[in-house]
């Protein structure tokens, strides 16, 4: 089966990357962007079995680190 | 109002960054993992107007390298 697991930023974490892509934007014109945060997505295939269980384990220990960083995630198919 | 823009290779693109966090998480017994391919997230808020054209041109000049990547969008709110 198919999962997403998606990897950003907690709110409350600066994010110099992402203000450095709305700055250039703004330089290029694009004057209507507020604001810019980056994360990072995960396409993963696994097995079915305990496809929940790895899929959590796996974002929380090795995808992000959970002092700064929050994710979600959902399967396809 | 806010988007969420998806950048990842394209499928015929080789994602060794992928490859290297599969065989990780193979090396730590997480040995249902088929495939991990790794893409970026942008996470962005901008004004109402033009905004559908707007991300379409953001995606596509700047944050995806049209070469190598593709990209989806959506809106929320």
């Amino acid at each position: 089966m198919k999962a997403k697991i998606e990897v950003f930023l907690k709110p409350e974490v600066l994010d110099p990357q992402g203000e450095t892509i709305k700055r250039a934007l703004h330089t290029l014109g694009y004057d209507t962007i507020r604001e810019v945060r980056q994360g990072k997505v995960f396409y993963i295939e696994l097995d079915e079995k305990d496809a929940g269980k790895v899929i959590e384990e796996i974002a929380r220990k090795v995808l992000a680190n959970p002092v700064i960083e929050d994710f979600r995630w959902e399967t396809e198919k």
